[in-house]
């Protein structure tokens, strides 16, 4: 009964098995090698365009690579509130952008307003030196709170950035989990409706250590280049990402091992069913359900071996909760089984 | 006949096989598992000391974070002037130290010379705010130029920076190389003779992407664990790096890794007779190997499928080359073969 | 009827004075002048306490440099969600920090709710590193609302932060407004409180551009020199700040003209009695008053020759404005005159 | 018999005057001012071209801000190896541009080798991102040795420059000095020579604090608003600048200034007849002369009353001196008489 995270579980066995495979033999380092390339065309065929890639190490480097590429002085990022880039990369944004900082937008269930985010850039005008200077906006897909942008919402963001010529960043730490969750494509969620550069996790979904930044526009990618190495993101031997991503592509590998986390998601909110001990927060979109418990039967599940995080609660619940509550995020992956859930959902 | 670097092998079998090992289950993340736990245990026995361990994506995250926590306003970090955070990292070191600067000292074959960095030191005075003010020495072992510094120097050079009271760190992208060289041990060759923290590389002798920041004085830890994740280096599934630490310190792996490659390095380096076509630079002393070759013995042997890097002549040896002759790096690895070698060696 | 800001004033005959005084004649540069060291000895004076001084060039370098100076990774500094480091210095403190962030408190006009400082703080516990950690707090003495802490409130929030260790910086941007205002001393409202770093300004209250980090704890200042000189802020000729000071801290001359400032803002806010058309939107403590004014009657004042600038309504007056209603801010000067005060009510 | 450096001046009378002047009344705040803009345009005519002109408080911040407008990830700025910027900066440049770096390049005099700068360059392509990529080069006229570039050796520099697609800043800590002994035009020595940027300085030659970053071409001047101003580099009451510079740029002042100040150094080099004890150390081009002193002459002349300070041997210059010789530098200003040079010759 691990909902810890899903960065909690291990890697796919074909994952770790393609790493065998590339073991042996030599290859060109830095991301040079012919791996390295096959790779990047997979993407591009993918996403239905002739996309850049950036293996890194983190998702949180990928983000902040991301936003450090468009970096200007006093920049200003908009962000969900409780948006990871704003809430737990210990200022990695900030840091990889010399001090740009991240200006928190409202918006439920983790996904930001669009008309809020319009309100929030306008208070930054041009001629405003002592406010600073928008710089881009950064959404969360699938977002912290387990929803998933609907393709509308983000297109409704995207024409917000488009206006004021600011690019769109995707945190798509869960990019799977969302997608599958739409039933939609890549491209779809993505070029198609405003996003520029798309931060590709593949380690939350079977990957030991996958993470690549996409950029839909290869004039970017010079610099990025630069913005790499200098942040000590350039792996010498760039082919032990590329195998994890070569094994995670092929078929649909990385689709199913989605819908498995989702569908365990799933059935977890589904076996939750309202009572005095415990009440599904809200319906979750992808592979994070988050849950009210009285908090001692919190405690009896720990008790009973059950893992799970308690969460803040989010802005737009505050006092929702009885004094006796808490909220609690439970987390699925490729790796959890209906048996977990079952005996989960059984001890509840 | 690739002698590039010893970073264009792949991963040995027992390494690769512990990843498959560790890949099932479910561990707790963000380097807070057992493994990594156990592995940390390992690092404090074979160093005879009880270190703190951060492992990291790249050497040059563990030089750069190492030099960062040592970070002063106006900051100055003495360093060979060939050193690989000189040259070879992008400004890494000044981007995660927010502008301090490395100031080159010289000294023979990739060498720091005491003498030399006690002068640079002394050129900023504590009273003169204009040049700024030094905050750490670093040394490469074994060096860029291939060559090891014998305890005694390093000694020196850690009274140096003691005298000054800068920590000493010592870059060991080739640790191992060096170690079996010299034929000493992990604590006499650091802590012993003043280092404070090392960066230590499994990466270039036989791991996928296995490095570690190793801090001899664990009252450092704390910040380490900030400046880390703030430069998005902090690995979820942390055990993956433990995984192959584990393998790679069990038994003698390490050391029989290391001395594989700096076998072959001494039997290309034999084998290379002085003729008019090719001369050894100098002895190598761990697994690197340069020669000066005649620009187009080095094309005929480069059409003969040898792989290899043109080197800039170092400052010390300005001058001594001919007009038709070029220097040239060859790598050894763990993964090098006699008859690669041989075979190299008669085409020479 | 100029009331845009205090910093459109020029400066006082008595320290333009001083400047010519000292025009001519030679004196050793960067801060080390007889000029600069008597200054200092009255910095030293007025505070009863043996205090480091450094001048600098504007608030925002004084505020920034105060919190750079208590910089560490992934640091996080509190501040009143209105307070000019957070809204007006174009993320200068986060530059200066390396990325380094403000977190916002609330608490009712402009002054920082020391439980909600307490609950701030608490959210960064140390062994959270993905949060980041706490570094500094940072308060403004008169506040960017125009009210003034008391001194007790200044001491419970010097409490919180000496018992997370963190050192409390104190925005005096206005300075002498808030401290004749309480009438009491530098002293009382400064270190003895739990003050460990203090933005001193001179420019808004009648000269040309002086303002003085203080340092009330002596062994910051080593640091703080190479800080100064690294972000451009150390005036080679520096007496021409200390000339400033010199005539401002003669007499009472800094208190006369912070008292004039403020008995003007006291008779704008005696004469703006409530009306359909405008009122008070609340009391006044130093120099700047806020009213509520119909639009259209803004509007009319401006048209007779009234300057004064729009104001954002504060998170804790939202919705208490109504629609055809503005928040408007003046300030009022060394230099403003009773006419112009009287002339503005007679317009209201 | 002061010599120290043309900031031991205090301000002319003329400019301490302007100040008065421009003391009453009120002007908008932040370089809005009218004044501002009267100034900003006689730069403008001054310069022959339609410039952009910023305020700000040091030399030192308008090189650092000049190369940070240039920044990119793994930047690499040129320059002589003893420029100001380099050496004399506390590493500012690199803090502002978030640690890009500087590369010294050589040159005799302290004026940098195009040739040299060319083969500097080419040691950074495109294509190897571990090395950095060049961003920016800059100059300093007049240079740290007293001397000045000849207009043909600015040209060349800008041509390399430019073939490289690298904007050219020049550091004028001592422009009028630099102008008045070419004889030639603002325009002539900068923008038609390939300079883009320029570090206008008026503090070294009879200003209090007035330093302007000159843009040639102003489509860099949106970006530099936010630059300044995060750097903390905007003056509330920028106008007490302008003053200053609108004094300074009346008539001929500033050239008469610093034709005074190069009369002077001049006649301090013309008195210094070579002897067992004395001699120039070459020729001075504007209002520094450096003089090689027997160190027992040099102490002698100290006792007398005569300040200058010692200088590092260039390295061109490395191992002319003799072992009880040094090298010592002399710095004239508009402030010096012909008696103080007379009397200093005298005791030579």
């Amino acid at each position: 009964m691990i909902f810890s995270s899903d960065n909690w579980a291990g890697a796919h066995p074909a994952i770790a098995e393609s790493l065998v495979t590339h073991a042996a033999g030599y290859a060109s380092a830095y991301g040079t090698s012919e791996l390295d390339r096959t790779v990047e065309k997979k993407f591009s065929e993918i996403f239905e365009k002739d996309v850049a890639v950036f293996f890194v190490g983190t998702g949180t480097a990928a983000n902040a690579l991301a936003l450090s590429s468009a970096n200007r002085a006093g920049g200003i990022a908009f962000c969900h509130r409780e948006a990871h880039v704003n809430v737990d990369e210990c200022g990695a944004p900030s840091f990889f952008s010399h001090g740009a900082r991240l200006c928190p937008v409202g918006g439920e269930r983790g996904r930001m307003d669009p008309a809020k985010l319009e309100a929030g850039i306008r208070r930054f005008p041009k001629e405003n030196v002592h406010g600073g200077q928008p710089m881009a906006v950064t959404l969360t897909q699938a977002t912290e709170s387990g929803t998933v942008y609907p393709l509308d919402q983000i297109e409704s963001i995207g024409s917000v950035a488009t206006a004021h010529e600011l690019p769109l960043h995707m945190d798509g730490a869960r990019f799977a989990n969302a997608l599958v969750s739409l039933g939609t494509t890549p491209a779809e969620m993505t070029w198609k409706r405003g996003v520029d550069l798309l931060s590709f996790g593949g380690t939350k979904n079977g990957c030991w250590c996958a993470e690549a930044l996409v950029l839909f526009d290869r004039s970017r990618a010079q610099q990025m280049h630069f913005l790499r190495k200098r942040s000590a993101q350039l792996f010498s031997k760039s082919r032990f990402v590329a195998a994890q991503f070569d094994a995670y592509l092929t078929g649909d590998l990385w689709l199913d091992l989605a819908r498995q986390a989702n569908a365990m998601a799933r059935r977890l909110a589904d076996g939750i069913t309202a009572s005095a001990e415990s009440r599904l927060a809200w319906t979750p979109d992808a592979n994070e359900v988050f849950v009210v418990l009285k908090r001692e039967a919190a405690s009896r599940l720990r008790e009973q071996g059950a893992l799970f995080y308690d969460w803040d609660v989010p802005h737009d619940l505050e006092g929702s909760l009885a004094d006796n509550e808490g909220l609690y995020r439970l987390v699925t992956s490729f790796a959890t089984r209906a048996e977990d859930v079952d005996r989960f959902v059984a001890a509840c």
